[in-house]
């Protein structure tokens, strides 16, 4: 299949590296086109412009850190919007805002170009290991014609429904429900830590009853360690996204407390740490809000 | 092994049918000894007083409401102080305020009695299949001494340390997590749900991702099907938890903002709704306060 | 003095009315034009456009509802921009972003027209009887230029700094404290009525003591009353305040979480009672979260 | 008159000080004998014990730090209610708890003795003025009684209702909302001090504007300056009376998220800048959280 790729982020990359050399022709691009070195040596071709590489292509998958970013490779004479033929089909991957994927529906509906709204779950390694999981939203024929393509790069995909934007909307609750997670860790162990439970014990006892799930053991193992350098996923972009789940939220007029609360202790923490912690150091903004970690 | 059981309430009963009829002697006591019968009619005695079930046993078990109810049958001339041999063991498998711990083991160790503060997690159903989890606080040949009858009643247990009120601690704040984890999945679905995703599709992406463990299955069934009553857990238990949390916090000086929320939501939720409530009707609190389920 | 006003809302036509006929030569401008005849009835002119209101004018007045509004009025060929002369100021009454208030500022000085913004402090009432506060931001000689038309709307007026913006922060502040006030009302009376402690003798107290500033009296009436319609201040707009208010602090991160409860009770009185209530309803939601007022 | 006056601290000597060498006969008693030196060089008499004190006494004032302090004057052979003839009145000036105040007031209505609960507004400096608000509950005929005795040690008295712990209850209200106040400033100024607005300015226009009451005037100059050792009013106190708020709105039900905010804003205070901070200080907490003051 003819392939498009644009985004070769972090994230990006990890996952053009599976699609790449699998028999697809694939046509990358990135603002900064150095990152395209390594998959150009794995056989993709270098595209001159976001339109070159949707010129052609039967599918292109976009890959950007934010709403804006994505409205840049769309727009424009050089654009994804002009190079994509009528009945191809565009898949981004981005976290972006609901509103957001509701307007390049529209975009990609006016031109009759097929459009699947389709964010992931999972950090870069699981990028890199195709253990991703997908959310996709877009009419039925486009999501089972994105299939094969899901199957290289995650572990499992969802059909969330047929208006894109649905997927993000599940995508933003489920980094809300991470995050979410990471607090509820960081309150609990802080009581224990200081009542002189140790993190460990804590940890041990708790994933050996009710709170067994990987994402419990992988934070868990992060908040015991109180290793949050370098990010996996750094605290800023954290913020943009509960940023998105509090805009939806006004938008339906739905209170949100513990959304609050997250966004209130990663405003903390990049004032007090700086923006190059991961977003679970809100744990270390938790425990020095009682006095520890001074 | 001659055995002492005292509190029959919904728990007390399932665990303790899981210890008569199995080579034991156990000798019950109830404050309402109708409770008793179905026991009696297994092979258990029934006991005048906490006093006399505890006479000449090896060890006691209290299943108690709450710490007025724990204290009333330890203290006065019929009460379990008075009737356990020195060497004997009490276990407490309530769920009891840390102070109040520390002040029944400083209880124990006047009189050279031996005492594991052993709170369970796993609602009644759990109990009856001797599928509970046992997070026990207390000295390390106390905690052997224990673990044949803990296999009879439970699934797995943890030795919390060497402190029996350790043990409340860790089973504290596995109750505020268990409400935290409610909450997340209420403020979550109310969103999704208002965004257009139904309850069914949000439950079956997050269990399928990153959040399948048996505590969101179990929950976000409640919520998606909005039975919260029968109670298996009634609000207002929930309640004298989170206060229970609450003073460990105040004492610890750790704030916990998401302990605030859900200490609001159970208020808010019992002032509307009333006391026969499961607590997980936060999430109808929840609900409601987005301008859903009027 | 030639004048220029453009926007007749409730405020605006009554800040306009303080002007018209005071030996000014006033040019009124609104979307809806037949908002104007009031005003062309005492003396005012009507005209075409935004930018005919500026056209000739030494000074031109605005007061929108929004960010929006505001910009589209100053852009385009018809708009304030392109019919200010150089040298000549316009005053911004309105409440909007800071950000927002930056970009104007710029606007206007690339152009060498002067600009003040100068939002202000009171309700309908207020502005009628020319009792508005005025906080102005922007430099020295314009302030002084506008000192003589400030004192003809409004009691008192004070500068906030030489950055205009600057004035907008301050103002947003206060709606947040204004709403502040309100909440903290609101629960104290909540919880002093289910206690037993009538609202009128609470508030008798309260103002008698160390709470007796005007504001506290005239919102602790309509709480007392139980009057949120017509609305003063619609709880619409008032989320739009809080919503600048939280953007501002998102950008400057500052964690503010009475301002989160703030968003959250006027979501769900929107949610829950619609639109058209007074700002001040969110006492009804702490109510009706009580068990009061169903 | 004769009167006694039980628990000499900051408050209680300030107050007895204005009721020393008036025509009074007093007799004074405190836990610690020579905070009462001054008093009896001023006239005052030395009694032996509480019971020693209301012996003979047409009136007793108490003015004690908390509710257990109180109860261990009053009880036992030696305390003020063995010593308090029937007839007559016992005023407790101290911010006791609702329970608390419903609990005295049972025990003097058994011994048919009168009671008053008459907590005050106002730091050790008012009271040394005879600048105290005082707010009474209890029947009209002990108020009308007492109404001498307030005049010579307050400025305003105020008769909350014939239920005695009603007046705890509205002075408890106002020590959250004067807390409230406090942090309201608090998340204000920091955002308008991130933002560029100084805080002198800042509080130059709010309190010219609608902030202008003296509660505003006073912490505002002491957030500005910074100021908050020594404590007029220690932090672990404030928390003490947010800690009797929360009981009694989690007794009748009533969510109260800015009580949450402050309680929780109390205890990173007292957590990271020791017991000997002014409640004020939880500003300190709020502009350490933004990153400032670090």
């Amino acid at each position: 299949m003819r392939l498009g790729f644009i985004g070769l982020g972090q994230m990006g990359a990890a996952i053009a590296a599976n699609l790449v050399g699998t028999g697809h022709e694939l046509r990358v691009w990135n603002r900064s086109p150095d990152k395209a070195a390594a998959l150009v040596a794995g056989g993709a071709t270098l595209a001159k412009s976001p339109r070159d590489a949707a010129t052609g292509a039967e599918v292109v998958l976009t890959m950007l850190a934010d709403d804006a970013a994505l409205s840049a490779v769309l727009d424009g004479d050089e654009g994804l919007y002009a190079g994509l033929a009528p009945g191809a089909l565009h898949i981004s991957l981005s976290t972006i805002a609901v509103a957001t994927a509701d307007c390049v529906a529209a975009g990609h509906g006016s031109r009759n170009q097929a459009f699947l709204s389709a964010p992931v779950f999972g950090r870069p390694a699981a990028a890199a290991a195709a253990k991703l999981f997908i959310v996709a939203g877009g009419d039925e024929a486009s999501y089972r014609r994105a299939l094969p393509l899901f199957a290289q790069i995650g572990q499992a995909s969802f059909h969330a429904g047929a208006t894109p934007s649905s997927a993000n909307l599940i995508k933003l609750c489920g980094n809300f429900m991470i995050l979410a997670t990471i607090e509820m860790l960081a309150e609990a162990m802080t009581l224990a830590a200081k009542g002189g439970v140790g993190k460990e014990k804590f940890l041990e006892v708790m994933t050996g009853t009710l709170f067994g799930s990987p994402l419990v053991r992988t934070y868990g193992a992060i908040l015991a360690a109180g290793e949050y350098r370098p990010a996996g996923f750094a605290a800023p972009l954290g913020l943009k996204d509960m940023r998105l789940v509090a805009q939806a939220a006004e938008g339906e007029r739905v209170p949100m407390p513990f959304l609050n609360v997250l966004r209130d202790h990663l405003l903390q923490t990049i004032a007090t740490e700086g923006g190059d912690v991961d977003w679970s150091a809100i744990a270390l903004s938790v425990a020095r809000n009682s006095g520890l970690e001074r």
